[in-house]
């Protein structure tokens, strides 16, 4: 079945005295989960091992409390108490054949140890991380502490079966990579100054773990080799590529990526699948043990020219195998229309920086694998001969019909536009969401294959057609519309002047309005849409000011490593950025706001106004539909879903459209709008020691 | 022994079916504990009530995954898995004669729901808190399906023993609060339009959890009597009134305070004890019930006059009674002058915000109760004859020597200048510090009262001194010095003219240093000190700008529910806001500083610039004694602590002098300076459900 031009893909791979089965390396990556949540964990990663990957690595793996991560979870081998629940996770992922890894680390000055309270260390003193400390600088004790800390830890991840275990100095969390970026180490002493000195803490933590368990594991580094901040860093022509050639043939496999982390986790909106190629392709010239690199790739085709290329060896992925666990098994299976792929919005990071449950806008099932049972590619077959109709095609609507298809239901989805995809079709033509059409385009291609599916375009539909059909459940995905009056964080109340044609939505540009120039954005979301219609207005040559109450743009953006990247876009463009004021009068050419601090009244002219506030559920049908069974019960049973539920994320409206068809005739019965005492599985927590797993 | 004066405070009160033992009470406040350390919170609680207050209440108590709180904490009584976590409180606190309350709560708008995934609801849409969506409107479903869970978690209340169950609305965290102010509730049903209709559910809450428990347990409401936003939200002579009018006699307790958390938590730079009086008294003349209400009281005169003058039945505290548990019994005892006062600092509210172990500045036993087996009044007696000197009188070193002394040991303390107090006596000069100052007042009163402690004032110790000398270990702490390069976060190579007279630090500020204008103060730090000091100086009439990298000034107060209030303060004084700029250059009478997104230069009158960056050890003396010891093993040990450690803020410096105190002779022994494979005991989680506690 499989392509044979793919065949390399799964190749084995020796990796010191391990071997995979294929090429397909899932990298260490977060999740918001780790070790308070072993079982969930465990779940998670052993359905990437199901789904072919070769290697399923941990997240950051702490080795003693003076690398503490809280609130963020992260795996810990602080001691011996630690290891029974990351070996849940060693016995999934081998079960499936499947080579486990654990990413030991010291995190070093970004170890805010909030619940520890040891002092964060470093190579030089330096400010801590959203915590006041100064990090301290290690002096020659604390070196030999952190080297017996790595060893132990070493050791407790080859007892509970590991077969890679790391060194870590990346993304500027770990300890080894502090001590090699002259940006952080000031010493005088043996470990600072020229390069081999900067590097010498990563060399014997590499001799180290080698002589303490490589005859039993493959020992692996990690290593951002460019500080991706040209001369004001470290470069792969320069010092990166010379730590790499000294320690060339030192640990058993290279997992090389860029060190600053808000750059080698771009969004899709900042960056193409495999920008990080032109910093990490020289590591493979330099080494003869094998290569493993990331960059977002989803095609099997760019992975086999990476290998042929002599780019890597391992086809490295973290958001990819989020997005779809089940990528090599559909390679494998020749099933490449089935790729769900990454749209590259880094929602799944978010989370680990909120402290919630790892989601993905494409994947629903990801965090619910083992609290909900949710399995990315089975579905329980249908209970009952419910006939169902789901009204609007956006994210919601295409997932609920997908699943409930996939189930075996019989099916109408009613869409009122002459396409399908909603929101997700509308923003992909915004400046960096292209991608973000994919979660359209999976669904429908995979609503097509079903035969119990029926698609009704064009479909204006009121609640007392529907009564005229024999349908028994109707499930609703009508969407959201923007509001124009302005309420929102900063103003609770309707904005005088609201009311004006020269007030308009985001809705009114991505249906293509010719827009007027100078224009204000009252962003007062703090999400993206705001900052990316400021962006697309700019480029079309408008005076674009960008009005927030938040002190920053985008402020939510923080969560996804964008808000950078955005503030430096939006200045670049010469949006004009006017943080800290909340719009408090629309005029006929001009606006008036307020500092929300002292009060003190500005105005900016302004022959448009897009207003990004709220959304207001599309849910007037729903209503009547509501109203309909309440005067004939029982006449069909009605359930609402995504932003015609409640306004959220892509992620949010996908997740609803998936809970409402794995829930449908399930335990708990009942109308998912109306939450339930205990919709999931929690783990034991503290006292709690007897919940049950799955 | 006590004072007749008080007997007043130790008079029983009835509230409903119980009675307190005296009239202090601690009202329900955040630990970053809760749910996920049943416990340390047990414990943590359990010392309240061993020092004397009548009534020990949880933290917010989560009645269903709807309102979720994570990653913060909080308690949690969602199923009947999370009663065996809380009874080990409800056993604790009545052990000792007091009273267990527990504060239902569900968030509404407020719960992010990040682990659960559930949408946030409330009265009418809004946005969420710092997640991306909107928070949809309850239907008459949602309200019924609330009042069901607030049942269902107060029957779990009570049966797991708790004396006293709450309605939460207050802080604009309670769902009947959404409801009560206009500034969320638009609807234009029953439960919206007149303050009858928006107080509906925190009637029918009350209500509800009367006839539910109500014989069985007193029920008490938490009510924000005023938004404390003049008009433009509800006040305490207008809407709040009313409602407490109306439901006065309905609970068996009204805890009352101010809805806005930021202002009913203030810290004591914005606001001094007792600042909600004005707000909170009217409650008493117009209830029968009894009355509680907080204002960092920590007076025992004040809290007579309180009850005296009719504003409270009982004395209501959180951070006084974080400082010091053992408050009442000391009052009780006769022993007012060994009351550890709150600073009024936030700090323990800071870990709540950032995730971490609650902590305080005055109290280091807090969150150390369990899990390092700390108790504020208790110390273990010396096990050894060691002398003992410390070097240096500063909070570190002030709470080593106590420590130690209480321990029974021989202590010398020398410190080099005239006074004893260090940083806390010098920044208590700034502007709104003034309570810093009980740091060292407070320490300095308890170490007079030993005979087996030395003080030495203005004694400059060398090394070859310490050796002539019979001490066996030596405690430095000698704490640190203001650096001026502009070495941070923004620059990671000292500022190119930096070493110019006219650059200084705050040292210099506290030291008296008659300054120059126009200034620029670099804050690179973004904790308080930048901020106190522009406001100093320009209450001096100095012209001052506030150059900073962060996107807003003392972005680190976010967690000490400051920000908006520092912000508004520079603005009103007129101080110059210049953020997302790092300091390039400084020139004789101007800096340069660039956009940290654009590289865009701008440049900035400076007559004089206060760099506010890091903190260098005063470590000379310590490096001396560590040759010393090196060369002429075992000489005597050497231990580092506070900020000649690792500079970190006033409450880490006092947790280090304990830690160094307490754990003096113990298990693990060894210089703690070198840190230990496992510091405390952790709470089972997951998996680990083995840990054991103390």
């Amino acid at each position: 079945m499989r392509d044979p031009r793919f065949d390399i893909l799964f190749e084995s791979v020796k990796i010191g005295p391990k071997t995979t089965k294929n090429r397909f390396y899932q990298v260490p990556h977060c999740t918001a989960l780790g070790t308070f949540s072993p079982h969930a964990t465990a779940k998670f990663r052993e359905i990437k091992a199901e789904g072919g990957w070769g290697v399923v690595n941990t997240e950051l793996c702490m080795i003693h409390p003076s690398s503490d991560s809280s609130p963020s979870g992260g795996e810990r081998l602080w001691s011996d108490d630690d290891k029974p629940g990351l070996q849940l996770m060693v016995e999934a992922v081998q079960k499936h054949g499947a080579l486990a890894g654990c990413e030991l680390t010291h995190q070093g000055a970004l170890a805010g140890n909030r619940m520890s309270r040891e002092r964060p260390m470093s190579a030089s003193p330096r400010p801590a991380m959203d915590v006041p400390a100064v990090v301290r600088q290690m002096d020659k004790q604390d070196i030999s502490d952190v080297r017996r800390w790595h060893r132990a830890a070493a050791r407790r991840a080859r007892d509970i079966g590991f077969d890679i275990v790391y060194v870590y100095a990346s993304h500027m969390m770990g300890l080894p990579g502090d001590f090699i970026t002259q940006r952080v180490n000031r010493r005088t002493d043996e470990y600072g100054g020229v390069i081999e000195n900067r590097a010498r803490l990563l060399r014997e933590l590499i001799e180290d773990t080698k002589e303490e368990i490589g005859s039993d594991c493959a020992v692996a580094v990690r290593f951002g080799v460019d500080e991706g901040l040209g001369d004001a860093g470290y470069t792969c022509s320069g010092d990166g590529r010379r730590v790499v050639e000294m320690l060339a043939e030192l640990p058993d496999l290279w997992d090389v990526n860029v060190q600053n982390i808000n750059l080698d986790v771009m969004t899709a909106r900042f960056a193409d699948e495999g920008w990080q190629e032109p910093f990490t392709a020289f590591v493979k010239q330099v080494t003869s043990k094998p290569v493993v690199a990331v960059g977002r790739y989803t095609s099997p085709d760019r992975m086999v020219s990476l290998i042929k290329n002599g780019l890597v060896d391992l086809i490295g992925a973290a958001r990819p195998s989020i997005a779809d666990p089940f990528l090599p098994k559909k390679i494998e299976e020749g099933r490449i229309e089935d790729i769900r792929e990454c749209i590259g919005c880094n929602t799944c990071l978010s989370m680990q920086y909120m402290g919630g449950a790892i989601r993905c806008t494409q994947n629903p099932t990801t965090g619910e694998e083992w609290r909900r049972g949710w399995h990315p590619e089975r579905v329980p077959a249908k209970m009952s001969d419910e006939r169902i109709l789901v009204i609007g095609g956006g994210p919601a609507g295409l997932e609920a019909t997908l699943t409930l298809g996939r189930r075996g239901y019989s099916v109408a989805l009613s869409e009122r536009s002459n396409f399908l995809g909603g929101r997700s079709v509308l923003e992909s033509a915004l400046p960096g969401l292209s991608t973000y059409r994919r979660v359209a385009d999976y669904r429908i291609g995979q609503i097509h294959k079903l035969a119990n599916v029926d698609i009704y375009l064009g479909s204006e539909i009121e609640a007392s057609d529907v009564a005229d059909f024999d349908f028994t459940t109707i499930v609703v995905a009508t969407g959201s519309t923007w509001d124009r009056d302005g309420i929102g964080k900063a103003n609770r109340f309707p904005v005088n002047g609201w009311d004006q044609p020269h007030v308009i939505t985001p809705d009114n540009v991505m249906a293509g309005r010719t827009i007027e120039g100078p224009v204000v954005i009252n962003d007062d979301e703090g999400y993206y849409l705001g900052g990316v219609i400021a962006e697309k207005l700019a480029k079309q040559g408008l005076d674009v000011t960008l009005l927030t109450p938040d002190p920053e743009p985008s402020p939510l953006l923080k969560y996804t490593s964008e808000r950078e990247a955005v503030h430096q876009t939006l200045l670049k463009l010469g949006v004009k950025l006017v943080t800290a004021r909340r719009l408090v009068e629309i005029g006929a050419d001009e606006v008036e706001a307020h500092c929300i601090y002292t009060g003190k009244a500005i105005r900016l002219p302004a022959a448009t106004v897009v207003m990004v506030c709220l959304r207001s559920p599309n849910d007037g049908l729903l209503h009547d539909l509501r109203r309909t069974v309440a005067e004939n019960p029982p006449m069909f049973t009605v359930h609402a879903i995504g932003d015609c539920f409640a306004p959220g994320t892509m992620a949010d409206a996908v997740h609803s459209g998936h809970r409402v068809g794995r829930e449908m005739d399930q335990t708990p019965i009942g109308d998912i709008n109306y939450l339930i005492e205990k919709p999931f599985v929690r783990e034991a927590n503290g006292w709690d020691q007897f919940a049950s797993g799955r």
